[in-house]
């Protein structure tokens, strides 16, 4: 199971709206199968992992991270292929949460006789497709919050100069980061002063994230170069009701998707209703890279999942901006609270990685 | 030389304005004395361990992790103990650079036909005593700046709520670093908005490190609990040529010593020149624990050589107190750089150790 889990891992920031599904077929205890969801999210991992085990997989114990599906969607049932395979048993972490599934494939599979184990690794399998849980159930996606911070817990300079307060290993390290979600999502500010591509580079993958700005008024210029290469990997600009209609066609001429959400007197999108725009559309995993006005409004409506800081050997003072703007807080117990997952050096810089407490 | 170093930096906090020096007999691959400087800086480390040793020193090979001294001070010479003890090898990490020593005491062994080695882990030596190496030859102690931080650099809320930012074994952790220190420094603000006694706690210590307070104006008040505790452990006042005069009289009153120092146009004090008074009076390693005006001052003048960073699962946002004051500084290139040396978790906070880069 646990390297089911693992490949179905591989999947991540590929398989949207799908699972990260992972699946390992045993025949007198040797793998002879394993498969995982396919980028795009078909195939699902079951199908491929039969296919490799052959006729082996008759009478073989399969793992799969999560209940094989049980209804037509884009592609047929994994329970009826796995009953077809023949195979004698399936253990599987989780039942999957989505009301088509929802225990159907669990029932499907001993209907056909086959002998089923359920819950193995639940907790490790549920922090694998935290994203696809968080989807299914709250409706939106699981959101990772990046921060390169100095010591003191700046990110540029007070004439905005930040390049590049970490090192290139923590870079790279964001690039994988960024592979391993939906999309990337930053603040106006952010992109009008970095005027970033938010791509992924130098990893060796074709696949791209999703790349989004949170912009109420459509403040960034359509030829900036997230405009100019609006068409793909796909732009989507999250915006109020107030941005000017030329923006809007401006936007609109790039090949970007707009998405209108809900904004705040004072002008500032809804963070809940962006998320959950972003959920309605088969976003499961986030990544926020800033600035620090996006970072805030996350942060006080608690919908940080996971806080990433790279922390640089450097210290900037006072005046320098600041990775976290304000968040409005009369009392410390009221601070936003996480709990350490993952602590580790990568290159000069610290990596923590903090889960909502 | 490695347990030489080890046993040596026992005495870290306790035997200023000496060095903390660590001393192995060894016979027939034996250990049969072991010793270090005690508390009060006397008697030295090798007295202790060939007392410990007896007649076994006969013959014997000492491992001292610095220079044994060659001169008469409050005691004699310890490398006429070595002689009298009829020793057959002594091997030093480092030349003692005190220029009563430097190389007397190497000289006087040889002289005495003992066979000498020098400089074996000469580097471990030097980090275990960096505080006595930089008074003989810079003047000043070793400073460490500690923090304790949120994830986004914060010490306290707006309103200056700041109990408690990490947890009680971060805490805990903060006494014993108190401990290893000669003294503890704060600013005149922190000990005014936090009223501190700076003792050492809970950790079954008799020993306690000089409290010190940078304050220009001598502006805490002598009935802060800092005052009324002034006669001991010994209380510093730093302060500058404004301090008036009343401020002067009622701080002497406390019993608390009062150094005055050169103060900027601004009446903030000198970082160097308060440094070089602590160093003239003996100190050798001073812990600074904020806040975030004098860590800043420090910082500034280059002259923090440690930074320990103790961070909380928390964000306070950018309206919340920063760790670190206003560092003027115009290019990222500029900002004051430090390298990991220690990495842990200290119950759920985070330990970082950085030093000057």
């Amino acid at each position: 199971m646990r390297l089911a889990i693992a490949l179905g891992q591989r999947g991540l920031g590929r398989v949207w709206p799908n699972p990260a599904v992972g699946c390992v077929v045993v025949q007198d205890g040797r793998i002879v199968g394993r498969g995982w969801t396919a980028p795009g999210g078909r195939p699902h991992a079951e199908p491929q992992a039969l296919a490799q085990a052959g006729a082996a997989a008759r009478g073989a114990t399969v793992y799969v991270s999560l209940e094989p599906c049980a209804h037509h969607g884009k592609t047929p049932p994994c329970a009826r292929a796995l009953i077809d395979a023949g195979v004698a048993r399936v253990v599987t972490a989780l039942t999957d949460p989505d009301p088509r599934v929802a225990g159907g494939g669990h029932a499907m599979l001993r209907a056909a006789g086959i002998s089923v184990t359920e819950g193995v690794m639940a907790q490790a399998a549920r922090v694998a497709n935290a994203g696809f849980l968080m989807r299914v159930e709250q409706g939106r996606p699981w959101l990772t919050l990046k921060l390169a911070l100095t010591l003191d817990g700046r990110i540029a300079t007070a004439q905005g100069e930040s390049r590049w307060i970490t090192g290139p290993q923590a870079r790279r390290a964001v690039h994988a980061m960024r592979a391993r979600h939906d999309a990337v999502l930053v603040g106006a500010g952010t992109a009008r002063a970095d005027d970033p591509d938010l791509r992924v580079r130098d990893l060796g993958t074709e696949w791209q994230p999703l790349r989004l700005v949170a912009d109420p008024r459509l403040s960034l210029p359509s030829d900036s170069r997230l405009g100019r290469s609006a068409a793909a990997p796909p732009v989507w600009m999250l915006h109020g009701a107030s941005a000017p209609l030329p923006a809007r066609r401006a936007w609109g001429a790039t090949g970007a998707g707009l998405i209108e959400v809900a904004a705040s007197a004072t002008g500032q999108l809804d963070p809940a209703a962006m998320l959950q725009a972003l959920g309605a559309r088969g976003l499961t995993r986030v990544l926020c890279e800033g600035g620090g006005l996006l970072a805030a409004s996350l942060l006080r409506a608690g919908l940080v999942d996971e806080l990433v800081v790279f922390s640089a050997g450097k210290v900037l003072g006072a005046e320098a901006r600041p990775g976290i703007g304000p968040l409005e807080l009369d009392r410390l117990a009221d601070a936003p609270g996480f709990a350490l997952t993952e602590l580790r050096t990568v290159g000069p810089d610290v990596l923590q990685i903090w889960r909502r407490g």
